[in-house]
């Protein structure tokens, strides 16, 4: 049910004993956690569980990228109800793992009133230059996004509405059904001397407020990107889009990072203003849209 | 609520940004997790949130200590309904980090139909010596175990009986709301060359079966240590006690590392035998007794 991604290089300890043996990596050691529960982040009804894995993984791989730092190693926990699908659920797990570079090596499986996939990644910090966080916003930066946002808020919009896997709308489906990491890209946002960076997982309006709190700066957005098919308003606050904001004093520099490394170019979106102008969107004030992590 | 444990160390990033920062350890990376479940591994009737979330951690750090290893950093997932006594379960998770000497870096807080709390631990494997695994143990071995069993699963049929935490059910009912991970235990193992190591989770009855599946030996046990007020059926099959059980072909020496550390001694409980001798308990084959991590 839960197995190792491959075999275990030579003296490595991967799933099956206590825990994982694996190299200390060559750098700083970047660690997250992130938990996908059916029914609050994936309704099983419209998602596959393999789709439900593949989120679980790639979110907790995302948050990783979100530093300018790469995955290594996942442990995922699967809590799950009698009857759940778990080979569906692990080759979901198999696939983003595959995908990102970071083999499962360690895990734990339980009974459950309800599916609750949980994943933890650890990876590396290379180099000298310090992780990218949130709070290393200064005013007059400008901010970027690696791409348009609101697909997998407007896939999960055609899915209630009974759309299919084809046709038109098949890349916003896509889009919600199996959301990328923009792990080279978080790569080179740092390399190009990024101030400040987060994953849009929340929402881009929300996980702005966090950068523009955490940075203690403002910010006047110009525009917002919106995916093909999807609205401004899932945009704005649809989240699991996992795009990266990104701030940066330089961004014709950002710009030739992506550009080298092969990357869709980054689009600048709006600055960081003193906090006093406030948070604007086309001289409105921006609401914190999106996901907050409450639980009543 | 999900609250860093203390402040970071210079140039280090704890809870607040998308992963933690931290140093890489000074020897090889060691990975566990592990889920705790309200209703399967934590009945909430009869303990506290603060109990579930000592759990969790330190059922975590307890498969770190089974290596032999040291851990340095815990990640926690909480999914968790409405009203959930989210500070107690934080103020559990606090007071086992710190016993533990493994600050919480990082986290996620989610919505869940039940409590789930989830907790990953990164440690190290200190010096050169290999991490003792489930599969080293020979026949010819000795296995012992550092301390008495049953006390958890003892302590909660007193629960259900109405104990109180007083009185002479006090230790019964502390070992099930508080177990203790054999931290120093484990070090102290694998510096005296223990050729196999597994934590008594499940149930020593189902964990030996795994070692002895692991290490492919059979298995002749003398005696059982029960812990007082336990049954034999509790120390066998209980679970969730978190002593470990060593193999090591010089049992002098196991005994003399403990002394030496100031621990408990160990206790000598039978031997490791060719396959084909089978399992045995005072001669009679001993059932897979324990906790099964299936979900129907």
């Amino acid at each position: 049910m839960l197995r190792a991604s491959g075999a275990a290089p030579g003296g490595d300890v991967w799933i099956g004993d206590d825990a994982a043996v694996v190299p200390a990596p060559p750098g700083r050691l970047v660690l997250s956690t992130d938990a996908v529960v059916a029914g609050v982040h994936a309704d099983l009804s419209l998602v596959s569980p393999a789709d439900l894995g593949w989120k679980a993984l790639t979110a907790a791989v995302s948050d990783i990228g979100a530093m300018g730092a790469r995955p290594l190693y996942a442990l995922v926990t699967l809590c799950v109800p009698p009857g759940t699908d778990l080979d569906g659920l692990a080759a979901g797990l198999a696939e983003a793992s595959a995908e990102w570079g970071c083999p499962v090596v360690g895990g734990d499986l339980s009974g459950s009133p309800a599916v609750v996939a949980s994943v933890s990644v650890a990876g590396v910090l290379e180099g000298a230059l310090p992780p990218v966080v949130r709070g290393g916003a200064r005013p007059g930066d400008r901010l970027a996004v690696t791409g348009p946002l609101g697909g997998s808020a407007g896939g999960l919009r055609l899915l209630r509405a009974g759309a299919t896997a084809t046709g038109p709308a098949a890349r916003l489906v896509a889009a919600h059904r199996r959301p990328r990491a923009r792990l080279a890209e978080g790569r080179a946002a740092r390399q190009a001397g990024a101030t400040a960076m987060i994953d849009v997982s929340d929402g881009l309006a929300i996980d702005l407020h966090r950068l523009a709190d955490a940075s203690g700066v403002g910010f006047a957005l110009d525009r917002v990107p919106v995916a093909e098919g999807a609205t401004v308003d899932e945009a704005l606050g649809g989240g699991e889009d996992y795009e990266l904001v990104v701030a940066t004093a330089d961004p014709g520099r950002l710009a030739e990072a992506f550009a080298e490394a092969g990357l869709r170019a980054p689009q600048v979106i709006g600055r960081c203003t003193e906090p006093a102008d406030g948070r604007l969107l086309e001289g409105e004030p921006l609401a914190r849209l999106g996901w907050e992590h409450a639980v009543g």
